[in-house]
């Protein structure tokens, strides 16, 4: 941590700082520059972290020198891969495709874009029965037989299941479904919701807030591995900017820094990243370029009777012509399908 | 609705698009410009506003007539005031002040804060026993115990209490405790936790999520408003924005455009909004200039040891001041404190 | 500057970068922490500023200590006011009021505009005769034609003009006319300009690019300032967020932190601020009581036939009204109009 | 263009609007929905776009059906690509690249850098004699010193040249040494610029402004196109967020987007778009995927003593190594380099 004291501080103030510093059992080195003093601290910075050193007059501003998460950051050995069902991801070899509706609608809706998203090349089948709607009046999804019809469709297809998870008191029921639980954008910092998902035996991808800094999102992952759950994986779907002909901005930017930043696998969400049917498959090669571990795709069979986000859906031919494209640019930077 | 046709719509494109609206029990006119034909959907536009339109081909796009929101809305009446404990919000004449530490630390703390608030002309007592922290490795509150503190503080002040709910759990036990339930700017969107606040019988403090729109924030109100809690108030906090010197963006354009399209009060809270303790008197008196129905402002009798925020925490003394200058704010747009 | 280096420095690494820095004439400390070696860089820091330290291997990142600017910066003495014509902004106890159309349309229309933002409490007319518009086909101003409509203003009625200049090609032909210069929001990195007006005897506005950082205003108030004019007023006109209800987010958080930060006067424009005319009365009372210097605020005496932004102006008697409620506010916090 | 009125509108106020749009010789079709009243404005809709129709009394909002922009849209016919020196752009099969240095700094390091980026596989060569820098402070560039070292790097390697302009007033000198002009992000709106461009025979790179619209950025092509310039390319190179992580958010969404809005080619700068040199390459390799026609990168053969930007630079040998890669992605997606 580092100190940076006000133009007109005082020798009795600075005194003052170098006391609450060593307070907390650190050592505090004061360096006198040509228009300021800095004191740096010396000792683990977590100590001090969260105490209002900038509260103490004569301190103008206070920078970190670490970062404030641990858990998610490289640690010098090779991250175990995160497991959904049977399905590794972050190898660094394979670029995993989870497709499917946005909501579950029907048993027979869903086992339909099962089989068709699993022929196509989808390795986990996605599909929300409780969702996120910003309107009260819109479908909220079928709850509890959304998730017995993706149980069906995995049963059917082998496809392993991810799907959202809204409420802390729906963490037992949904584990009896699910393979992989889903945090929504909403939801990154819903931090009950984190911390109850931490406790689960069930992976967890952790969709980025759409406003959530990278910052955030590490330590929004940081809950969940702290609560003794290391089997995070993060998703970029877009950030809200000033940018209105997009649904949002799909920030690709944010997947070679994860990468070198975290230990746990990147999946790209481009279908609500830019929102726009037409635009999702350049997107999709983009985020495969780029870096990303794993793609997630919408996809619907009738996408103008579909009861949410119909707009944004590949259809099935749209999807399957995609993961052609997609396994020729993997191929190009060293990866497969 | 008005949907807008593609240049190259067909014919056969455009008898389908008015097949689907009837589809739906309304009525389509269809409308052929110089350049486009633009279809005007007569009807109400609830039934239709979620489907999925722009996914029928031949849809350029689609713009809603009508607001999404309804119960919040103005709807000729005057709608009566929100009431925290005995103290009511939104009369138009009064602007209430709500203040207290940012977390509860101890019950002598927060009883110590609670006197000299409530002095200085504060008519609600804030403190957070549940925090909302970005980090797991902060300061999370003291839970129930906090919650007990608090109501300490209203037995021995007089002052009805406001404390933020994070859990769908704790509604219950929450309800034993405090007068009004904040829902923090992190769970804006949390919309298990909406629902579940919107079947108390304790009025709630929706503060505005720090990317929300506010179409989004009146949502999120509608939410809860549709669960049957008529006794919602809205609060500003800040948005993100790129400015780095600031700790966020207080957007006090919401206060009059709320106060025109909804029938809720509106609460600023300057403290988190603008997050430097130097700037929070000037935000305040602004805030009242523009027509806040409250200010919700932090107080701290020791900032430098505070556990949490202690570095936007106004002192005592400098609260009581800025209750003086607030009152003459408002006497200058025709309230009172 | 503070030096991070990068967890995994070498022994030689620090050494270059120590002598990279004494290679600059100033001195590095080194400071060895726990997990991390931080090199504090003493001597003047604008010798290094632009050095590309975040280049030499082994630095993870650089800290600046002191501010980018200088001039502008507060320096213990009391800045003489900036005066438009004869009118002084900054003298802490006047608000002063500039008024007139968006664009100068006719010899008539800024005639009688001028009359009555006069009467009405105006100290210095505005109105434009180059128009900064986001369209080629949008009207482009009458140019050197309504320098002359607005010279006549002057002429009957005594109020001072300030005018925008958009090419460096004008200036001295628009120092024939004008008292004030003003630069637009899209211009305000335009350093070629900026340079210019800087050796200009006329006073200058600079307002805010609307997604310029306050850091970013003052570096190029600091250009103005670099090439020896020192009679720069700031202006906040709105920012761009996420928002879509207003045409922009009128910035008030930059008032009470200019004022703090620099020497020179603030003006707010709550006209394109909002860019909603509804709500620009309240924004107004707000932007002086977050401390505002000067209000701008468009007028037109018939909005529906207006050459530009006739949705956001405010017809004469509603500006008269607002007149005098801002000359309560700012009774409230201690000035006058 | 579509009114939509007031709930309370007027019969006398719906028949005044009518007028309103019939005086410009356009026809207007009332449409009365269950809830409002919406008016159709058939006929060319340039003729009323800038029209102040929100300010007639009984208005509520004002769609536009059509695009604002004409000349840079796509006509149904192959636009002719845009050539710098006898290198095209948007002949769809090429991926073009266009290096080197940010500022020229000497006659010494431009050639070498030329001849390093040429030999990568370079086409165009790039480098800056006058620098758009935020701080006047910052070194400004060599001016035509900068300009003739330019020069004489093609005259050595055969690559033609790109380099910023930033004031009108040096038109006619630039054009005596470059084959491309370029306008800067904080240049995209400095209007004065863009039409004195717009006059010239060279072909323009007009970057996005850092906070700008797509729809803003296309209306500055259209200043260009609609003064007689139809050599445009337009290049994307970052938007500002929230992120304080990277320099800017390159803003892929972007690139299909203006593929399919417009007939211009689209460059793609991901040093200044991520800012950060350990991610260009993966942001330079996505850019390729999503359709980019062209990538400027930044390369320097000595980053610690560049005068500007050394730290986001690639070393030559960084660089060349990217080239590679780009090609294989490039192939992936039907392309070559």
């Amino acid at each position: 941590m580092i100190i940076i004291t006000q133009p007109a501080v005082t020798d009795a103030q600075i005194d003052h700082i170098v006391e609450r510093v060593e307070e907390f059992g650190l050592k505090a080195e004061v360096l006198r520059g040509t228009m300021r003093v800095v004191i740096g601290v010396i000792g683990p910075e977590d100590v001090i972290r969260e105490k209002p050193l900038a509260a103490i007059p004569g301190v103008e501003s206070v920078f970190a020198v670490m970062k404030p998460y641990r858990l998610v950051s490289p640690n010098g050995t090779k991250p175990p891969p995160v497991t959904i069902g049977s399905v590794p991801f972050g190898t660094g070899e394979k670029v995993v495709l989870i497709s499917g509706p946005c909501s579950v609608e029907s048993e027979e809706q869903t086992l339909a874009i099962a089989h068709s998203v699993k022929n196509a090349g989808a390795r986990v089948l996605r599909g929300g029965a409780f969702k996120p709607r910003t309107s009260p009046y819109s479908f909220q999804g079928l709850g509890e037989d959304g998730l017995r019809f993706l149980a069906d469709a995995r049963a059917a297809t082998g496809l392993p299941i991810i799907t959202e998870i809204m409420d802390t008191r729906d963490l037992a029921m949904m584990e009896k479904y699910t393979d992989c639980l889903q945090i929504g954008s909403r939801n990154m910092q819903n931090f009950a919701l984190l911390k109850e998902v931490g406790r689960s035996r069930l992976p967890v991808m952790l969709k980025r807030g759409f406003s959530a800094t990278i910052n955030d999102l590490l330590l929004s992952a940081e809950y969940i591995l702290s609560e003794g759950n290391p089997n995070v994986l993060l998703c970029e779907r877009g950030i809200r900017t000033f940018e209105t002909m997009t649904r949002n901005t799909l920030d690709l930017n944010a997947v070679p820094i994860l990468k070198a930043k975290t230990r746990l696998p990147v999946v790209v969400d481009p279908t609500h990243g830019i929102g726009l049917r037409d635009y999702i498959p350049q997107m999709a090669l983009a985020a495969v370029a780029a870096g990303a571990d794993a793609l997630m795709i919408e996809v619907h069979d009738n996408p103008e009777r579909a009861r949410s986000d119909g707009d944004q859906a590949l259809l099935p031919e749209v999807f399957a012509d995609l993961v052609r494209r997609v396994r020729a640019v993997a191929a190009a930077v060293g990866r497969d399908v």
